[in-house]
């Protein structure tokens, strides 16, 4: 699994060139030579003598680039002006920015937007707070929340270093569902804190996306702002893994004709995104399911098992194994990985039962190699977009708090969960299902309006939904 | 001082009309008759019997224009179908929204924009924590903070039904400085919990603007926010009133050939604005002021002063005045409040000195009726846009703000504030400056800029300017 060059660590390396018939192959020629891909290339600039060339190419890390670099000022006549990167010019600035949806071009626009007009937008939110959701923000507002402890595969590395993430999300949200999100990364890792926090900055939004807290503390986080508030709080790490990964098995069962009440399924990873999708596993009719950490198969024998491990010990396992995760995999039909990186072999997979489906989602690097895996199973997913059958979060959040605003929904549970997972799963056509193409592209355009539409008919049919047709127009009429 | 219609109460009434020559008349008329001002008419279908027509028409409020609907409902052969308020129509789904400002058209702008490519912009972050400066919104975001408490004239309306004025306000600061700014109405009014929250929600800004939250709580949040975080905390209630009534001021003690440090001046109102105006006169050299509150003249012979009049007494009023604020008036050059509605008569205004200038800012009506006061003032000023020299904080926050943010000021000073209302004041030139022009619209095209100027030059003076010539690239840059 050498790593390939990728655009997300491209470079754009601009040059001075002395004029020749050449110029421009010695540039590509070197930079492949090097392992670059070039993948754009632009003379800005051409005189008798020399030429400017703007060259950008594809690299595999920081070092790498270094060595194109190096290879390309080793080359006769050519002047190396500045190297930038690609990644960092797309994040200069930040990602976001926050508009004004009304023109304030006069007095009297300003007489509306700001006093003394608004003073009777705001008698009548006093006078009923619903109308808050017709008449402010928080009709279409969310809070990407984060105390950047657990951030993407870098650990706790603070709540600034977080935003850039953080920002991304919020324009993942606009991009696909149209949602106004609002990174807030925390200067806070307490736990009573992060909730007290939240529970003040609600006011303007009409949900609250939970974002790369660390376990356990995510699980009290989540849990107590729940209680407390009266919107939906998601935790996508969980939530959002859990539905997509429901998703990626009811389409790859289908592929292999197997059935989720049936099939064994073995887990390994017990944090947060492994118990959240264990427990939607479950309410999905998933009978059989084993769960493995770093001390082996979960059973109520095992010794210091603490509450979280205790809950799962008592509802999985129900042939009572014990061991290893390897000892688990033998016979196993399902595999589903959500810990750490080459922690099982082909061989591993080979002991499976025929037809077995592997998702390692460990990320960047999976829980075993995909192309170890492949000979021995007849399904292989990852979180990499590099690899078929992409298990990405992405498909899932943004349909789900479309929805969940749609609805005006109070709160967010399993069943619109599960909806969401099986809404998404519908995606893929029956003509189009087969062994690597369990999960549709998250460009495909019906993604986000079918979870939503399902998301929003389970809010209804669960009672948490608060929305009234017509209610949203009666705000602006008089009498 | 009886209202006329105003824009703010617009109202869009929708008819079907019987068809005949004077049907379109007949309308306009009867809105006339009733008071009401036709600000526009579109006639949206036209058949052989009936036509459709759509009348808006400026109000005095919700009920005026229940009596202007009633009167278009008398007329023989019209319909009311539907009736709407036009500020209400631009509220409706609230006034912001958040946009990407990076494309994700295809999984390599995904790759970027999110995983694996922004891992590398969050460890440059994590590595040098000033890089959030370059590579997030911080450079470009500050949030809007009230608790609810003290909005507008509406007084304690709570968060949610505050969240207009707060988006108002973001969007003004877009309007005119191109900050992108954030609401957060909070759902607490414990100062504790409003300090925690703010300090917890500080890592995405780069600025706290505080609004609308009650004295004396808001001396101590500000404190306390300023002495907890890097970034500016600036409470556009006290400090945006006092640069703007400085600004006002220096261009009314020009008018009027008269110097700052010898005018006598009262004041009226200590509170949260009147406290701010006052600090920022003497700063800017002002000697002879006196200072009245609801129990009269705060002098340091008076019983039971809170430390705020304490020190308001150990540091105004060298002549030792004690009585009323009537009392005090007499001989003063200038009258500037900040306090309560008609405490004062054109009688009072008469006993000032010559060319007396009197800035009434309590709103929505003046400590004295503008007309009582206009014969025995040289100049008026009032917080009303229907009135000449309108004292409006508008004119200064978003300029502020932009310097503050040009600057990477980590704080806000008097210097500060002193350089804004100096540059304010500067806007209006001497060929302009009148006794009815003595502060710029807020639509004139270089308020913003030259305040920003100012203050950016006042960080840098200060040493609050974090910034460095060149910075912004290098985080793009490799090697």
């Amino acid at each position: 699994m050498a790593s390939a060059p990728s655009v997300s660590s491209s470079i754009t390396v601009r040059m001075r060139v002395r004029a020749r018939p050449t110029a421009v192959s010695d540039l590509t020629t070197a930079i492949e030579r090097a392992g670059g891909i070039v993948t754009a290339l632009d003379v800005t600039e051409s005189g008798q003598a020399r030429i400017g060339v703007d060259v950008t190419c594809a690299t595999r890390g920081e070092e790498h680039a270094g060595q194109i670099v190096e290879a390309l000022e080793g080359l006769d006549g050519v002047l190396v002006e500045r190297v930038s990167d690609r990644t960092f010019l797309m994040h200069l600035g930040g990602k976001l920015s926050i508009e004004s949806k009304v023109p304030i071009r006069n007095r009297d626009d300003l007489s509306m937007v700001y006093t003394p007009g608004v003073a009777r937008v705001c008698e009548a939110i006093a006078a009923r707070p619903a109308d808050a959701r017709n008449l402010t923000i928080k009709r279409n507002t969310i809070a990407v929340v984060t105390d950047g402890t657990a951030v993407l595969g870098l650990g706790d590395i603070g709540p600034l270093a977080a935003l850039p993430v953080m920002e991304g999300k919020a324009a993942l949200f606009k991009r696909f569902a149209g949602i106004d999100a609002f990174p807030l990364p925390l200067a806070t890792t307490d736990v009573d804190e992060i909730v007290r926090t939240v529970v003040a900055i609600a006011p303007a939004f009409a949900g609250i996306n939970l974002e790369d807290i660390s376990a356990p503390r995510c699980f009290e986080v989540e849990a107590r702002l729940r209680e407390a508030l009266d919107i939906p709080v998601f935790h996508d790490d969980q939530h959002g893994t859990a539905i997509v990964a429901l998703a990626a098995l009811t389409n790859a069962l289908k592929v292999v004709h197997k059935d989720l009440a049936a099939v064994r399924i073995v887990m390994s990873g017990a944090g947060a995104a492994g118990t959240a999708v264990l427990k939607l596993l479950l309410h999905a009719g998933a009978t059989d399911v084993v769960v493995c950490d770093i001390d082996g198969v979960v059973h109520t024998g095992r010794d210091g098992l603490d509450p979280s491990l205790r809950w799962i010990a008592e509802h999985t396992n129900p042939r009572g194994l014990t061991g290893t995760l390897r000892d688990a995999m033998a016979g196993a039909d399902v595999f589903v990985g959500l810990s750490a990186p080459g922690i099982l072999t082909g061989d591993d997979i080979a002991t499976m039962a025929d037809d077995a489906i592997v998702f390692a989602m460990a990320n960047p690097r999976p829980e075993v190699d995909p192309d170890e895996a492949a000979p021995h199973a007849a399904i292989v997913g990852t979180g990499r977009s590099d690899w078929a059958n992409q298990i990405n979060n992405v498909l899932a959040f943004p349909g789900v708090f479309r929805g969940l605003l749609d609805a005006h929904s109070t709160s967010v549970n399993d069943d619109m969960l599960l909806a969401a997972a099986r809404a998404l799963a519908g995606v893929v056509s029956p003509a189009e299902l087969n062994a690597t193409y369990i999960v549709p592209s998250v460009f495909h355009p019906e993604v986000t309006s079918r979870v939503a539409a399902a998301v929003e008919r389970a809010a209804r049919a669960t009672g948490a939904a608060e929305y009234r047709i017509g209610a949203d127009d009666a705000a602006a009429d008089l009498g």
